[in-house]
């Protein structure tokens, strides 16, 4: 078996611990109204990869990977807390294939189920099987991710199409955005496991690395492949996202490029068709912003790299094997 | 000086000390797109009401007031991030007389500062200066109440105009709705102040009848007085809510009066007129909604009234006050 099957496997196993949780703390038939559209929402599928990295991280650092079932379920929910708003905020109707859940149940259910879904998160921290010192803590640091994604969020939201995007501009939107939140099952399977303050405070480094690297992939997945809408590509060209080909191509553009660029980016999204998107494609290939991305990718891949070279030896190989594959799988 | 402006001044003292911490919490400056939507909202006024409930209940019971600083900051910080994403989910575009946040900085920022508050708000909880038991109980106790709160909105978006709500029904709504967060700021004191648990019991189940009651005198005022959104009457019946005087008349209405009412609640509410508004007016009158509503909230007030009774005499003058404030004071 290569180690990258047996990475997937030992996930997967690992997510599977997740499911009974999840049920357990969103039963299905409990709220009206509520239940049903988290449930059309969770079971879309998604790997819970974030809190099986959770729970393999607690384990890495010899702690009880029961203890951390509910701090990893919390993760899971908020992700898909994220998931749900953030579809509203930029106005996306598909996600795996199918309706987004303010598209099938109106925006104001799509709003409260988040809502809801964070109150249950917060529950479900308070009820882990540890001191009460370190739910404290685990709070806390569940508090400090959210507060920064979004923070990335208002950037992303609010620098659509803007003239003046630097590249160091949008590093610092993914980071705070997923880097954040992708470190926080690691942080806090290393917070329950006691591992030392220097590896915590690694751990959160290295996610942040990984999440903007995994960023950067999804931005260019976008263009090829399709972020599961139907198989539609350009999406963020149709939103006018800063995307790292964004930032990258209004750098690199001259003043007729720019021009273009911003005109097309600024359209509404109704009003942006094929034709500009293919415009935007073929600037990018011109200006090689693809080819910056598979670069800027890289060199984070290689500070992640770095990062882990400063972690106990025996944890070494596993943290380069999930940042590899958090970082080559697509989504 | 009579009791109940005795009573206004010392809520508006414990309102004051709230302000520093919201400042310190939530700085001005601090984050890119989302401070500035925060204070637009924060400084339309409120009179800090809920947070200064929990303030005085605190001292109430012997606890000291510094220590509940945080959490009834918490308490407020909810407050309003529920009335941003309510006035989003329910198409308000005016509150206390100003654009509501998603009227003027649309629904993505609305959502995510929302958001954003309500990380602001647990980590606020945490850093109060108690102990890490106290702190776990009180997000235990913030988680409830929002989900509740959240369970009621569900029920509040999603029985619009629908023929078969009963008085329960809404009884159920605004004591989920309104009622639980009502008693939020209450039952945290009591838990800072050492309170015996019968006590706190008490004063959630109090905090629940001044809640409901509460929002009945709301929804008569939203035909009287208006809801501070520019003067306009009859919102409810525009947004077609299930308020306690729709409750009321969908019961006691014959065939011809129900098919009436529902038609103009269902109706979008853009479509909703002046002359269906006076319609409705009329059928609530001819009903007797209006004495059926104020009856309902004169029943909940001695209810509340009898749990007093159950709590120490040396609490029970304050208790009444309070009541008596938050439910004929107007909003």
């Amino acid at each position: 078996m290569s180690a990258r099957s047996s990475l997937e496997s030992r996930l997967a196993q690992a997510a599977a611990l997740i499911e009974p949780v999840l049920e357990r703390v969103l039963p299905r038939e409990r709220d009206l109204f509520i239940s049903e559209a988290v449930w059309y929402h969770m079971r879309t599928g998604g790997k819970h990869i974030r809190p099986a990295i959770c729970l393999l991280t607690c384990g890495q650092f010899g702690g009880e990977v029961g203890s951390a079932l509910n701090f990893a379920a919390a993760v899971e929910i908020l992700h898909n807390v994220l998931l749900i708003h953030d579809d509203l905020e930029d106005g996306d109707t598909m996600r795996r294939d199918q309706q987004t859940v303010w598209a099938r149940f109106g925006a104001g259910n799509a709003i409260n189920v988040g809502d809801y879904m964070l109150a249950v998160a917060l529950k479900t921290i308070m009820d882990s099987p540890i001191s009460d010192a370190k739910r404290v803590r685990l709070a806390r640091v569940f508090s400090d991710a959210f507060q920064d994604t979004c923070r990335g969020q208002a950037l992303d939201i609010n620098w659509r199409g803007i003239a003046s995007i630097v590249v160091d501009d949008y590093l610092k939107l993914v980071t705070l955005k997923t880097g954040r939140y992708m470190a926080l099952g690691m942080v806090g399977g290393g917070i329950i496991a006691d591992a030392d303050e220097g590896v915590i405070e690694l751990l959160g480094e290295l996610g942040q690395r990984m999440g903007a690297a995994f960023q950067i992939r999804d931005d260019t997945i976008d263009l090829t492949f399709g972020k599961g809408r139907g198989g539609v590509t350009g999406n963020d060209i149709r939103e006018g996202k800063s995307s790292i080909l964004y930032a990258h191509a209004i750098c690199a553009a001259d003043a007729a490029q720019k021009r273009e660029l911003i005109r097309i980016m600024v359209k509404p999204r109704a009003e942006t068709d094929d034709a500009d998107v293919e415009k935007v494609r073929s600037l990018y290939r011109e200006l090689g912003s693809m080819e910056f991305a598979e670069r800027k990718a890289r060199a984070l891949v290689e500070d992640a790299f770095q990062i882990i070279e400063r972690l106990p030896p025996s944890n070494r190989e596993f943290f380069r094997e999930i940042t590899d594959y958090m970082v080559s799988r697509s989504k």
